[in-house]
Order: C-alpha cells, then sequence, then structure tokens
C-alpha cells in the first residue's frame, strides 16, 4: 500500500485518539487492521503508538507483510498474541493504558489482562469513523469491484433458464466472479419466485419455473473492497402486478438516491425512499434503506428511520429499498452511490436494470 | 432438527454444566447455537437453563427457527440482544449467575453487563467439548458433505488445463459444489507450481503452464456440516523428484491414519507422519498434522506435537501432513477419518487421487 495514503490515514486516526486522549490503541478488527496497514492477510492485529504503526503477526505472513506493509513495523510473533503485546509494550515503556477496540473477544482480552503490564480501556469506532470517509485510492477500488460485479451479472444472465437451482444460478455467478480476479463480497443471495420475499433467503434447490421471477443479491470483493448489487428480473413475461410493484421499488430508490448529498440527514434519505412505496399503498420494507461499505460489506453510515447523522463527502453508500409480500413476490433494487462534494454518483449505474429477460 | 438427537445432547451439555455448577449457560458462539438447537440462521443466541433450550432470535428468522427448533423456546427479540436476554433471566427468577462464552465480544460482554441483573462469569469449550464426539446423523451428514466434495472435484477435473488460473479453477471448483446443492466449508485454496508452498496461498492471476503442478485445499458445507480435502496434481507429466516428494507424502499420511483409534495420544498420531518426512531428508511441516471439524472447519481435537488428550471414537479429524520447499513445490494430502469404536474409517478414500492427469 502507498507510504503517502497511509500517512493520511493515520494521521486521521491520531486526530481522534488525540480528541479520547488515547496514546495506545490495540486493533483487533481485520477490516481496521488492513486500514491502518494495507495488510491482507488474517490472524493478524495492530497497534498505534506515538505515530507509529505495528502490525503483530506470524510466520505465515510475513513475507505478504513485508510487501504489503512498507510503512509499519512488523512484529514476527512466535507465541500468543497477548504475549507479543505484551512484548512491544513493555519496549515502548512509557505506555500506562492500553486501549483495545471492543471488538476483541472476551477470551483474548483476559488473555492480554493477564499477560500485559498495564491498565486497560475499551474504545469503539475509532478507525471505523476515519474509514467511513473514503479517500481516493478506496473510491477508485470500489469502483473496480463494481466493475467486476456489473460483468459477472451479464455473463451470468444467459443461465437464466427454466430448470436451473438458485443454489447452481449463484455458483454460476460467484464464479464469474472469480473469473474476473475476484471474491465475494458475501455469499451470494439467489432466490426464485415467493422466495425474494426473504431479504436473508439462503439459495436452494428451487428450480426456476418457465414464467419465474429471480432476486439476485451479491457484490464482489477486489483487492479488500466490497460491491453490493441487488437486481430482479422475470423470465417468460412480466405480470402487470409485478411490473407495478417493480416500478414502484424503482421509483423508491430513485427517489432516495436524489436526496443523497453532504449533509443531508440520513433519516431523510431513509424516508423518501418509503414514503413513495406508502403511498402506492404497497407493504414498506423493515430493513434498513442501505449502508456503507467498504473494506467491509456493511459500515457506518447504516440509513435507517432513526438515523441521527448527515451524510459526509467521501462515504458510499448502498440504497436498497424493496417491496415484500410473502408467498407472492419479492423485490429490491439495489446500487452503489457515492457521495461527491455536491451530490452523488451512482457506480453501478451500467449494471444489467431491464427486469424482462427474453 | 430431530427431538430426539436434541434432546441427547443437551443431556450431555447438563453433564458438563453440572460439573462446573453452571445452571444457566449463555451461547453465543453460531456453531455452538446451530449444535444444541439445530437453528442454521444467524445473529441469533441460545440459553441453556434446567434443562430448557431458549433460542433468542428475531423476526427475519422467527419462520425458519419454528421449523428447524421444535425442541426450543423460541424469543422473538425486537430490540437489542443484551436486552433479551434480561427478559428471560428475569423471567425464569432463580438466576443469580450466568455464565457467558468467552468467544463473546467485549461489546456484546458489556452490554450484558448493563442490562442484566446477575454476576457473571465465563465460560470456555463446554459445548465444544460435546460437539467433538459426533452422533450418528452427524456421521452421516458429513459423510454427505464428503461424498458431494468428492463429486465436485472429479467434476472440475477436465478444467484443469493450460491457460486456466487459480482464481478460475478455485471459482470452477465452488460452482461444482454450489451445483450439488452444497457451500464452501472455506475459501477453497487452489495453488499452482511453487504457490502450493504457502499453505495459505490465495489463489490469483496465476495461470497453469504445460508441465505444472496443481494443489487444491477445498471442501462442500452442507446442513452445516463441513469437509476437509487437499489434493494434488501434475499435468504433462511428473518428474522423479516431484514424485519422490509426492510418495513420501503419502506414507507420511498413511503412517499417520494407521495409528488412529480410541484412546491413542494425539502426539503420537502426529509424530507418526512427521517421522517419515524426517526419515526421508525431507523438511517438516509447520503446521498441525489434522484437526478435527463438524459445524467448524476446524474444531477439537488439534494434532499438533505437543498435544495431550487422546482420540475417542467419534471424533472426525482431518490427516494432512505435507512437504513445503519455497521456490520449488508444495505438496500435502488431506482427508477425513472417522474415529470407530475400535479403529477407524477414512471417509473421503473415493475422491481423487492419483496425482498425475493427462
Amino acid at each position: 500500500m502507498d507510504r503517502d495514503i497511509i500517512r493520511k490515514r493515520i494521521r486521521a486516526i491520531r486526530r481522534e485518539l488525540d480528541k479520547k486522549k488515547i496514546r495506545f490503541l490495540l486493533v483487533t478488527k481485520p477490516a481496521n487492521v488492513t486500514y491502518m496497514t494495507g495488510f491482507l492477510g488474517e490472524d493478524s492485529w495492530a497497534a498505534i503508538a506515538g505515530g507509529r504503526v505495528y502490525l503483530l503477526t506470524d510466520s505465515r505472513y510475513t513475507e505478504q507483510a513485508q510487501k504489503e506493509c512498507p510503512s509499519c513495523k512488523i512484529i514476527d510473533r512466535a507465541g500468543p498474541m497477548a504475549k507479543a503485546v505484551a512484548g512491544l509494550v513493555k519496549k515502548l515503556k512509557s505506555v500506562r493504558t492500553v486501549a483495545v477496540e471492543d471488538s476483541v473477544s472476551l477470551a483474548d482480552f483476559e488473555q492480554l489482562k493477564k499477560n500485559v503490564k498495564a491498565r486497560f480501556k475499551t474504545a469503539a469506532g475509532i478507525v471505523e469513523t476515519v474509514r467511513s470517509i473514503k479517500d481516493e485510492s478506496e473510491i477508485a477500488t470500489i469502483r473496480s469491484a463494481a466493475a467486476i460485479s456489473t460483468k459477472a451479472l451479464a455473463q451470468t444472465l444467459p443461465y437464466i433458464k427454466p430448470g436451473v437451482t438458485e443454489s447452481e444460478m449463484a455458483g454460476m455467478l460467484d464464479f464469474q466472479i472469480r473469473k474476473l480476479g475476484a471474491r465475494n463480497s458475501f455469499e451470494t443471495i439467489v432466490a426464485f419466485g415467493p422466495n425474494g420475499s426473504r431479504p436473508h433467503h439462503q439459495p436452494a434447490k428451487r428450480k426456476l419455473k418457465k414464467k419465474d421471477a429471480v432476486l439476485i443479491d451479491f457484490g464482489a470483493k477486489y483487492k479488500g473492497y466490497c460491491s453490493d448489487i441487488t437486481r430482479c428480473f422475470v423470465i417468460g413475461g412480466m405480470t402487470a402486478f409485478y411490473k407495478k410493484v417493480y416500478d414502484v421499488v424503482e421509483q423508491a430508490q430513485a427517489a432516495a438516491i436524489k436526496t443523497i448529498k453532504p449533509g443531508v440527514k440520513i433519516a431523510q434519505v431513509d424516508a423518501a425512499a418509503r414514503k413513495v412505496i406508502d403511498k402506492a399503498g404497497l407493504p414498506v420494507y423493515g430493513h434498513g434503506t442501505g449502508h456503507g461499505f467498504g473494506l467491509e460489506i456493511h459500515e457506518d453510515p447504516f440509513l435507517k428511520p432513526d438515523g441521527k447523522s448527515k451524510l459526509k463527502a467521501g462515504q458510499v453508500i448502498t440504497i436498497e429499498p424493496g417491496i415484500y409480500m410473502p408467498g407472492k413476490l419479492g423485490i429490491r433494487i439495489e446500487d452503489d452511490i457515492l457521495v461527491t462534494k455536491t451530490d452523488h454518483k451512482i457506480l453501478t449505474h451500467k449494471c444489467p436494470h431491464s427486469p424482462e429477460l427474453s
């Protein structure tokens, strides 16, 4: 990872740490470790103290860490993680209090308290706050992830034929993503017919019928960064009712996207989509209208009716209203939006969008 | 999930709880929740108290929980998890101490302490100890997962051709698994040529050459249960050196498998494989010789040189020695073995095994 980019990120994190008077932060959440160091491996923690960033890893990842993290001091631990942290704290001498991210497991925290000679306090959301605003390199990578998703879906469309199972279609889409050199951001959802009404449906043996509806919620992860798209299709001709509901979801999404610019309240964006569906006399979805994403698939900000914060330039969010009628249908449309300095940009507008497949 | 199976599991867990004088255990680890309840959804916790099992879930999963968990009392929480736990503890009246699995996050634990009127203590490995011995239904499902893996690999072999990338081959294998109605147990590893020497290699753009080696480490997850297999292949003719190393790995694996029966020390199984490689004058691998698996891909027992415990009937473990020569080659062979009452059974013996592909 480019040194200048990491330097900027560390500066921003240090500002947050100064506000909270934290002089030593132990970072245990994988996405936060990646953000601060550039490291894409596993089982590693980071620490920040006095402007210096330490990566605590082991021999499986030393080679990778040296390549990915030129700005870090790499600590190649042989024993347990807690002992490596203890060694670092001892070496730095002046550390009296260790702040630990509260996503750490209780087991790990107890090991830390046992091994490290320091007071402990918990910290929440520090790196996440900084990560919520994406820098240029992150936006470029998210754009690539979105482009791969788009291409993968386009290449999967010919396989939407009667007889295919949900599980098989999910597998084909994942294969196209792999073929393009990326991986899944999360487990692909493919739901046929009324299965679409369950937002967390797990693809199974259900076969596509001659006249049927398809809901696909998926995303490619590229160089650590996610994308997140939902599309709905129909084969064998669309019923008037499906068309009506689809149009309302599309209008709801457009209404929410239209409001997006820096300074707008999250609750306002959320309400814009719900209002359209409510006005049409159709059932309003129970989930949020969208969420931030980046290194993780779900990040700040979360677009909910009671969301208090305001959108900021550099955030990348989904907008994904839906209409769910159990036993009948489920339609959700989801795109990825960048909050720009003046308004917004849709990053996934090239992704196949016409619901009727031949 | 069958009521009788769950009842047996709960009885075994209660025996462990009695030993530790725990009257209320809060179970937060997903695999443990599944084991106790049969529930395959997400974001849910379980509690066991007075022989009764409670599943704390939310409206997204109520329907699924009712289907999957006939033996549980389902608590359909509307608010935060900690408040649902507080409500349950209050309702049960006599709970003075809540034991919480130590895999819980510090953030969740702090919420619990804030909301629940009880003393807290941490618990580790209770459900895991019981889960380490598989019951008949679990063994049957693991057999199915192994059969799916075997079939998926056989169907992927024709795609091992010069020009294919690691990432594409991993995607094709995953697709075959999906087509057979299962999912991945873990992220498929495909390593070409010398990349095989990195046990945690992430499949990337490397293309298969006309004369090349392939290492594939993968597994299907079926109805919640994993399988875990590694195979190595060569195209374009095998060098004498590759053949020699392959044979040694095969002999090392056979030596370890031969020792497997109830009562045998884990360290002894581990040593049997290492000894063969050491004797052949080749570098001995740095990882463990194998591990238990089931609902999770890595479970007790862990087969390491310093492993103190003994094998027990009903455990299902991998045996996976390897020889790694950075820049040259990496060969690992991994099969899944059931410890039977008298000796053992290889569950993956039908999986393609001949290293030389035409």
